[in-house]
């Protein structure tokens, strides 16, 4: 489709009472306004519209209820100090919509349009972005199959959709460091599958094992990779980073790890602060060791919703890891102070990161 | 939910016109009623309906566009040439059902509940069930998570749904052996996984592989396990069987291979004729072996949708495997004429397969 395409804008006529501060909590409430375009054969993407926020009417053939054709990302807007709207990184998530729209056999979007479509349903919804400390608006632009067929193929019909959720501090008592369970049974995605790709299919295959894991008391799995099951994947649904003996190291990307955005910007603030990190291999027995060494300083998952989540111990098969003494170490907390700093405006953005409204 | 649970029954007051036998196709037509019921934390599965099929609408936030939280089953219902209306071990859909529900963090549904309201909505469309040979109305009972909610977790709300859709006949030309590419890169499933369970994940995840064999005029992908890329799981989305030596192999559920109800099938079939059959692990390199040596005698997959499809070329890395000169072999056809005989009722079920209604 053109960039040029133009945006069908229908504003709503009984706009919704915001959420006060203490309700927001996380993806339960969505602005005015929703963006929405549809795929077909003969038209490619059209029928671009900014519409009031609306319930979905699909055949019940449809094939996203069935064979699960769909992906999304995930980002956040931040009202600044100074008023001001802004964007983190934007760009890359569109780009990353595709590599997942390529995955799943789903037809790439204009990545360029995307965002402008975005900003536009921004501008229009500005006043549901939160502006106390640590709040932001959530941002969810998703794609599924919607063609009323049951057959295994790619679909030829799709809607491509936007929606935003006004949402809280995520640490709103402080960040406390969490307990993680390596997982040894179940597997988040094997070099092959769709690990690289941000799809529903992921993150159902992930259900199981966290649930376990919560009953025993752990907040979150550590993955392992599928075929060895014993190189560190991620966390959760986060990227992971470990501190040894003063350097940072992260898994490589493999091709079953996803590419976290807030991965990468991490290790462009490290680099910038001069600290050693490394992407490679680094197996369990790795950070077992390393612990009984007394060289495992520190560990964290990095992702949009929580920016960092500092891991306070691990548990693996009858070992369990205290990481600095169950407190958020310091170069977690240099981090988290300067990636949330350079989202919400209070720290200059050397990296270009910013997209204005 | 009990099992003495009523259905609401809302029958339509505008019957759509069914389609012709040459209109059938596959999965492209549904009839004229839906069985769908709710379920909550609260109250469980609730509100049992038969209704006219229609539309389902969902909030855009519904967990199921967002993290693949689906199962679903597939089954068929056949009409005897004395006009009876039989099922073919529907016991058994929805016993698996409720394993993929209990793999996905989905909650288990009442089995006799569910097959009670299928024989229910079945009487009230079964004027949609074809009669032609080799024609059925295939039968879709699935699961998903309704809840408005972005977060990764169990969803607290989901919808158990039943269409149907009167198919061709699969093979209306005869059964003519396919070209089947075995796959070195892509991997459909991985132990540890949901390879066992009938979620949307593991359809969408092999389209891709499925999109470039297709293009390189194959008809389905042979996939190898995710592990060490030899052990042969399954083809497309059937099970395989291979005569080699004159004996039947089959790979060994392993927990990345669909328990599929066909194979179970040909399993009994072929015990009965007594003829040598063994589950275990086999790899690519074992195929390629017999092959050289001249005893690879048939190969073929099994599922709901096909019964059986003959393999009459293999491709593996440069070595192209003709399998029984490309024809359909011995056993493969016996086995189709027995399993479709007792399915359309032509042929006398001595296993306790059948359900009538």
């Amino acid at each position: 489709m053109s960039s040029t395409n133009t945006i069908l804008t229908q504003l709503t006529t009984t706009p919704k009472e915001k959420p006060t501060v203490e309700q927001l909590g996380f993806g339960k409430h969505f602005t005015d306004h929703m963006f929405m375009m549809d795929y077909t054969i003969e038209q490619g993407w059209h029928n671009a519209r900014i519409i009031p926020y609306q319930p979905i009417s699909l055949d019940p053939s449809a094939m996203i209820f069935h064979y699960g054709q769909s992906v999304f990302e995930g980002m956040k807007a931040y009202k600044t100090p100074a008023g001001d709207v802004q964007l983190f990184r934007p760009e890359r998530n569109f780009k990353r919509l595709n590599i997942s729209n390529d995955r799943l056999c789903i037809p790439a979007i204009d990545e360029q349009f995307a965002l402008d479509a975005l900003k536009q349903l921004l501008s229009i919804d500005k006043d549901w972005i939160p502006s106390e400390p640590g709040t932001s608006l959530y941002i969810r632009p998703y794609t599924f199959a919607t063609e009323p067929f049951l057959g295994v193929a790619p679909a030829k019909s799709y809607h491509f959709i936007i929606i935003m959720s006004p949402v809280g501090a995520y640490y709103s008592e402080g960040i406390n460091p969490v307990k993680i369970l390596v997982e040894k049974q179940y597997v988040r995605a094997v070099v092959g599958g769709t690990g690289e790709a941000k799809t529903g299919g992921n993150y159902a295959n992930g259900l199981k094992a966290q649930e376990i894991a919560s009953k025993e008391g752990y907040s979150q799995i550590l993955w392992l990779d599928g075929k060895e099951n014993r190189y560190i994947e991620e966390v959760g649904s986060m990227n992971i980073f470990f501190k040894i003996n003063g350097k940072v190291i992260t898994p490589a990307l493999n091709g079953s790890i996803l590419a976290g955005i807030t991965r990468d910007s991490m290790l462009h603030l490290l680099k910038s602060k001069n600290i050693d990190v490394e992407e490679r291999r680094i197996t369990i027995d790795e950070v077992v060791q390393a612990y009984e060494e007394g060289i495992l300083e520190e560990a964290f998952g990095t992702g949009t919703a929580a920016v960092i989540s500092p891991i306070g111990q691990l548990k693996w098969q009858d070992t369990e890891l205290t990481v600095n003494d169950g407190q958020i170490g310091e170069v977690t907390q240099m981090l988290y102070d300067t990636l949330t700093g350079i989202q919400n405006g209070t720290v200059e953005d050397s990296f270009g990161w910013i997209v204005k409204l």
